[in-house]
């Protein structure tokens, strides 16, 4: 399949890397950096352009990997004639895309994407929607020539997944941060915590996240709890996640 | 070594029967509960009690894994004779046991144990201290016997780490639990982000997580940020949630 990428951030990197991969062409890279634009492209082996009036017509399928914001601004100065245009963000509607294209969809892979890190494509869930059954079928086609895991999902649904996404992902990356801040000041290397974090991940992959809460909270262990949170006068925003995470704990189970 | 069990939860199960295949003896599982010292004492094919009083004086080793709070009131009424009396607490300094017994310390196990689930010994990193140079080298040896990684750690080190642990550890699980009630709310299997929350973890392990935060926190994205505290609004504490690691991750990110 002929595909345009439009954004050449974390997500478009790894996406057209793949889609290559599996022997789709990248026709061009849109990106409004230069550098972007031209970083993905020489990776890719083809074209690019920060001009949107200069976007290829010969895409068969257009990918927006742009932020949020960015779609309406953007796509209203793109002439798309017959190709299929698709958003990869997990909290857009799809209807954001019907002013500009009669045939539009979303393609949104729900996985955090790093330039510099592969990952393992086969094992991504591939969330698709579209606005007629022909594309639906193009998408799902394309979803299965990269991944093993294909999913329709409506605008509602993936919304909510988005949402579920950025506590286990965006926000666990930020306990883990907070983690190696934390020994940073005491001198301890961060090495130390990489097998309780591998163990906590490894349990959710077997069991109900609420069903083996461990820790103080649960029994809200009231001595541990002002220790910890003595501890934490210094930094006072993390003060108040630790207050707030161990409150909500403790009401989850004794609900 | 001969060795006394002074508590039968999670961490007193696994590491009982990680000592007991490592060749040491096993000699009395105590615990406040009949249900556990029975049930812990049944896997290990020994002895066991609910009395304090009853607690053999024929340990080498005294290993305490019972609450932070419950351990004064419980030690005052044991006579230890010469034993090595240790605790595993993470955030309990070592001096509480001062009272009790001459030769004292620590044997802290940096991991999160379920009675039901079976960890790898070998990669758990065991704290270790001692009241004097003749205890730290037993529990050290202790330590290497079971694990291959243990490390001379402070009582203020200790406290510190144990405090990493929570954020990395009982909140990120917390967080799993979060996404999975959203999934529920929305009729999607938990099974769909267990890639994602496998990748979070593996790149922690592999990169430092403050360098690899993606999201719509890092960018302050708020188009995005608005919509998910909107739809959070049935949960006040959720949103709470939300709101405050979204900033954290700003304030980090912006220093």
């Amino acid at each position: 399949m002929d595909i345009v990428l439009i954004g050449a951030g974390n997500l478009a990197t790894r996406l057209g890397l793949r889609l290559q991969e599996c022997e789709h062409r990248i026709v061009q890279v849109y990106s409004r950096t230069e550098k972007s634009a031209r970083e993905l492209a020489e990776k890719l082996s083809t074209d690019w352009t920060t001009h949107s009036a200069d976007i290829s017509p010969e895409g068969q399928l257009y990918l927006v990997s742009v932020s949020d914001k960015a779609v309406e601004p953007l796509l209203s100065g793109i002439q798309f004639g017959g190709g299929l245009v698709a958003h990869t963000a997990g909290s857009l509607s799809m209807d954001v895309l019907k002013p500009f294209a009669t045939n539009h969809g979303v393609f949104y892979p729900l996985q955090t994407f790093s330039k510099s890190r592969e990952v393992d494509f086969t094992q991504i869930p591939i969330c698709v929607e579209a606005s007629n059954s022909k594309s639906l079928d193009i998408l799902r086609k394309l979803g299965n020539s990269i991944s093993d895991d294909v999913r329709e999902v409506d605008s509602t649904q993936r919304r909510q997944l988005h949402l579920s996404a950025v506590f286990v992902c965006n926000f666990v990356n930020h306990l883990y941060a907070i983690g190696e801040e934390l020994l940073n000041e005491a001198e301890i290397g961060f090495d130390i915590l990489k097998p309780l974090i591998a163990e906590t991940a490894a349990k959710a992959l077997e069991f109900s996240p609420k069903e083996v809460q461990t820790g103080p909270a649960i029994r809200f262990d009231r001595n541990v709890i002002d220790r910890h949170m003595e501890m934490l006068k210094e930094h006072p925003q993390w003060n108040n996640i630790y207050k707030l995470l161990s409150e909500s704990i403790h009401q989850l189970h004794t609900k």
